[in-house]
């Protein structure tokens, strides 16, 4: 039996120079409405989260990814996977610390910011990118688990490289409610 | 000698549902800014007249069409290339008049609303994907055709398909120019 057209991988598939294009366009617009960089910062943070939320059921569907055991499991998974789909890359991933709840995301390339030299005048705070961290947040948070997403380096902003750095939160609220009983 | 990396197909392509959300939120932010939907309608059509002029240099280099010698010929190119490429669909042709400069995209599906059930309340004169006649005009004006590019059904207005009219306008300045000499 055939699969229905909008579960095959080509129907899911489209260039992506319009939505680059089109994510400039929404950036643009936040930059006319928000005087500051960080309103501008924390707005997209905003929108990607609920585009995360959204997104990552159809993910799990699609995917066929199985459970993970570890923060490592889940970082690889959206690194090889989900980057992969959403995106077209593969970022490599670090661990940054021994209890291994700290990653980063290392993109040597950023389709996002393609059509982009540098940050527009006056906006040297600007996270251009920061709809993929609210995503990474908003889709982490639909399979329960809180985690810290921020842009840690930026080519735009003259790194080397880009950077996004992952922190899986303690379950504080678990372990209090945990010790009260 | 093979392909340079970002002229390899699969290298262009994602997954759209990232596209889709992230339009979604473009057009909230948007309706957020503007009350008149015409305004909101008129904003769409003029980024996507920024994003139409910068995607048609890409769109010819990659898609390798040759001159094209009337107006059918090219409506033919924008719905069997160019939406294939970039939307992943192949709307189908009409010609509306008999001097052949008018003519009708008919969208079966639109996947710019899968996951757009209604337009929001208070927003019926919305054009919701007014985007995509904006990168129309933008792209036709920079191949030196001057075109009208509207919505003229739309399923999420209750129409049983999504109707884009385009009509190429006659070169009136030229005209008079030639009567002038």
């Amino acid at each position: 039996m055939s699969r229905p057209a909008h579960r095959r991988p080509e129907y899911h598939k489209i260039n992506k120079d319009l939505f680059v294009l089109t994510y400039g366009a929404l950036v643009a617009q936040l930059c006319k409405d928000y005087e500051k960089d960080e309103d501008v910062n924390q707005y997209l943070d905003k929108m990607g989260y609920g585009i995360g939320t959204r997104l990552v059921e159809d993910f799990l569907a699609r995917s066929c990814v199985g459970r993970c055991h570890s923060y490592s499991e889940i970082i690889d998974i959206i690194a090889q996977v989900a980057f992969k789909m959403y995106l077209g890359i593969t970022p490599s991933v670090t661990c940054n610390n021994s209890s291994k709840n700290e990653f980063s995301l290392i993109l040597d390339k950023n389709p996002l910011v393609e059509f982009v030299e540098e940050l527009p005048a006056g906006r040297s705070s600007l996270c251009y990118c920061n709809l993929l961290c609210g995503i990474i947040r908003g889709a982490l948070e639909m399979v329960h688990l809180a985690a810290d997403v921020t842009f840690l380096q930026d080519r735009l902003k003259g790194d080397s490289v880009t950077e996004i750095g992952i922190t899986f939160l303690k379950k504080q609220d678990e372990k209090k409610y945990r010790r009260k009983k």
